[in-house]
């Protein structure tokens, strides 16, 4: 059931972590990687994770197990220059964080025979590039895999090992689901916190160095989401319009609902509001989702 | 300059946090404490951080500093309480995260020939509770004061030196300056993740333990600020209605203009704001004010 030889489409964070976290547990492996940027590679060269090529066909030759780890807004025209060099019965798989609209995409480009076989990992930092991988990036973390049916059984079932060797807890589901439950859980915060960073950087009362010096209040939580990768992000929610626009929406009716109540001096339904909201991050940490620690148990 | 006898009103995270970084730095300064609720105090007394009295009137006499360590809601109404025990020329100062409404309100209770100069220290966790202080809270971060052209500048200086001692940097400014500078960086980031917390918490077509499970992509930073304490937030909201209602009307502005961004497929708009908000992070870690480690560093 093990892969012999893995191809890294792409080089950032994501894709040097699953070669670090590959390298710490089984040595034999091949692992080759390529990025069309050369500063990455050769940043990739330097720390040593992974046979790092100079062109897509000898990155992909040979490999028994492709993940495209790049920005989701790329994959089709990546997947496109990749298919020559796929050999048939390969399996393909991506780190995407959208899934519904790149699926369709990528399996357009993918040549007959290839099982294509979409996951995402739950795992990441507001960092980018490859210096930024770690081996233990996937532990205790989600991975969410949403083939089409056609795919065999034995073949998912390689992928979901694959995964679960590098820690995850691997989760099948549609990928229209997948979308909707991420833009809850990751696209709208992310969103929401770029927008509340963009607004204290742009309020001229207040100048930005009273922004940054006094951010521990609160602020400072925001600035970490909203210090990820810019074009990840982009590309993201130009493909997962529908869904992420359907949960802001949401989330402004809320948010205009306490505002009234605010307004209104509304003090009960406020404190029922957030005892409501102080629970939620209970069940967080029981699930093993989030530290017990005060403050994230950060330093500073 | 130093004060012999310092009561703390109120025993929660902050006066706790107060009273164990007194007694790591001094350890003959003389520290009384009140609660009235009995629970606190049993807890408060357990850990002993203080000496805990069963009324206003053991805690504050003999006094030369008053501590005010409540929710800003019932500041006036303490401060009415312990004005018969104040003796003349004491120090009365607070820890209350809204300033101007409280400041008039309290001052109106007081004695005349008390001095009152009004803190905000810029610490704490989502935990609440005598037994969530520690004796470092205040290093490295700000107190901000907020004294009237009243008060004579020995007694800021004594003040000052006050919140130096436990490790705050202290800077002084206008109350009503200091709420609306709060409101961009600690009152619309609560209100905004009480508000994302709310409708995942609410949202029927992704399940509760969905939005649990798949928190590490986003989400779970917001449910930190969302567990902060409800009464605590609840007061802050009630008394700095209008500064907060402006901050969060441009916030809508600012999300509405991504969203309108998202919808007509701008991906150069988004880019440009994205890497804009990255740049702010960076400024945060180099005033240190929060740690440069990739997940606040965080163990999960």
């Amino acid at each position: 059931m093990k892969f012999n030889h893995i191809a890294l489409v792409g080089l950032g964070l994501i894709a040097s972590s699953i070669a670090l976290a590959l390298r710490s547990k089984d040595t034999n492996i091949k692992i080759t990687g390529f990025s069309k940027t050369k500063k990455t590679r050769e940043e990739a060269r330097k720390i040593g994770f992974c046979i790092v090529c100079e062109n897509y066909e000898d990155c992909i030759k040979g490999a028994d197990l492709v993940i495209l780890c790049v920005p989701v807004g790329v994959m089709s025209d990546v997947t496109e220059k990749i298919s020559p060099y796929l050999s048939r019965s390969v399996i393909v798989s991506d780190v995407g964080s959208v899934k519904e609209s790149v699926v369709v995409e990528v399996q357009k480009k993918l040549p007959k025979g290839v099982f294509f076989v979409p996951a995402h990992p739950l795992a990441g930092t507001e960092n980018s590039g490859p210096s930024s991988g770690f081996a233990t990036l996937f532990e205790n973390r989600y991975c969410i895999i949403t083939p089409s049916d056609k795919i065999p059984l034995e073949i998912i079932k390689k992928v979901r090992l694959f995964w679960e060797k590098l820690g995850s807890n691997v989760i099948e589901m549609e990928a229209k689901h997948h979308d909707l439950v991420l833009s809850v859980t990751s696209h709208a915060p992310h969103l929401i916190a770029f927008a509340m960073v963009g607004v204290a950087d742009d309020f001229s009362k207040v100048t930005n160095s009273e922004v940054i010096n006094y951010s521990a209040a609160g602020f400072r939580d925001f600035t970490r989401l909203a210090a990820s990768d810019p074009v990840m992000w982009r590309d993201i929610f130009l493909n997962n319009k529908d869904a992420a626009l359907e949960i802001l929406g949401r989330f402004t009716e809320e948010l205009f609902t306490l505002q009234k109540a605010i307004r209104k001096k509304d003090g009960d339904y406020l404190l029922k509001y957030f005892e409501r909201t102080r629970k939620i991050r209970r069940s967080i940490i029981s699930a093993g989702q989030d530290t017990a620690e005060p403050n994230f148990g950060r330093k500073q």
